[in-house]
């Protein structure tokens, strides 16, 4: 068994969003599909710790913005490597409020966007299946081509954080290093000394030679 | 809303398969995501009128070969745009017995394989979603790409067949056309007329200059 495989499955890179007594919520997820057209239902994958997850249980809603290449590091950096517990994820970025649903929308670093109604939710261990029928989605760019996790990862030099879907458990043998810029602790399985020398902070996008060790 | 924005996930190819009574099933999917990493588990979405979809209900078993740039594009059309009932999918395509669970694997076609235990099943609608452990996992690859689902659209030429669940139904306003080779007859929903020039047959390749308005 070579758990390497599950990095060839394909993935996307999407904010998954909701809204909750006037609050908007959201975090990065690389899990979606569509399972069917009439009506139109999309499953996504949200790991049960993430602050996101009961919000989206309890409001019954949630949104997918769909990351294009140019999205920001930054971006992905505050919503897939932070929780809406220690800080206010939404308070440096323009979102909007989507058209049917008013769920909070990343138009400007979308291709496309999807607001959804929960129909079901399926526990499966330390995760969530939600599905949900499509009210609205939009395409907002036919010229950027969509990130997939495969360019996250090859070109961003991004490594999945721990409640990810595809993390996947090695043998832990390594010293924490923290961002000199953010402060963003790296506590992922990959050592920090065999990640290439372009690798930048997830967070901030800083170079690798600005962490410290701890 | 704009059902073109269903085309902004990102997805692979796979084929799906199954083994009942010792006789080998499968389909072609570009649905699979991994949903927890302790125990190891992926869902995957299958059309209940597929042949494929009963036999592993009943197996309560699946595996996936995750198709390469390269897989050739008679075994995507075999497996894809035809079913079970009506041909022997395996007659001509070399397979292999995966060494956990004895399930059809593509090894040659495959950048990787994975064999599941069927641990879960929920209905939605058309389709359902098989949530299975995996048994086994193995990387046949590391020189080529798996192939993914733009690839195959936006490089091979090909078209959603109509119980995709990626499949978006359009008006219907065309004839049909059929591959004077291989008799396949080309009933989607993008007229056949703006099908690409460089567009071939999904079952064997022929060029469009060969197909016959029926």
């Amino acid at each position: 068994m070579n758990n390497l495989a599950f990095h060839r499955l394909s993935y996307g890179i999407y904010v998954l969003t909701t809204q909750l007594d006037g609050k908007p919520f959201g975090c990065i997820i690389n899990t979606a599909f569509q399972i069917t057209s009439a009506p139109p239902r999309i499953a996504v994958s949200c790991n049960k710790d993430n602050y996101t997850h009961d919000k989206i249980s309890n409001a019954k809603m949630f949104a997918l913005s769909v990351l294009t290449e140019e999205s920001s590091q930054d971006l992905i950096g505050t919503f897939g490597y932070n929780s809406g517990r220690d800080i206010d994820k939404f308070k440096s970025y323009e979102f909007t409020q989507g058209d049917k649903l008013s769920l909070p929308l990343f138009t400007d670093e979308s291709i496309a966007t999807f607001e959804c109604k929960l129909v079901e939710s399926l526990e499966v261990g330390t995760h969530t299946i939600f599905i949900g029928e499509v009210i609205d989605c939009n395409v907002l760019s036919n010229s950027s081509n969509e990130m997939t996790y495969k360019y996250f990862h090859e070109v961003r030099k991004a490594v999945a954080p721990k409640n990810a879907p595809t993390y996947i458990e090695v043998e832990k043998n390594r010293d924490l290093y923290e961002c000199s810029l953010c402060k963003y602790v790296y506590d992922e399985d990959v050592p920090f000394d065999e990640l290439p020398d372009d690798w930048v902070c997830p967070v901030c996008g800083a170079t690798k030679d600005l962490f410290e060790k701890t």
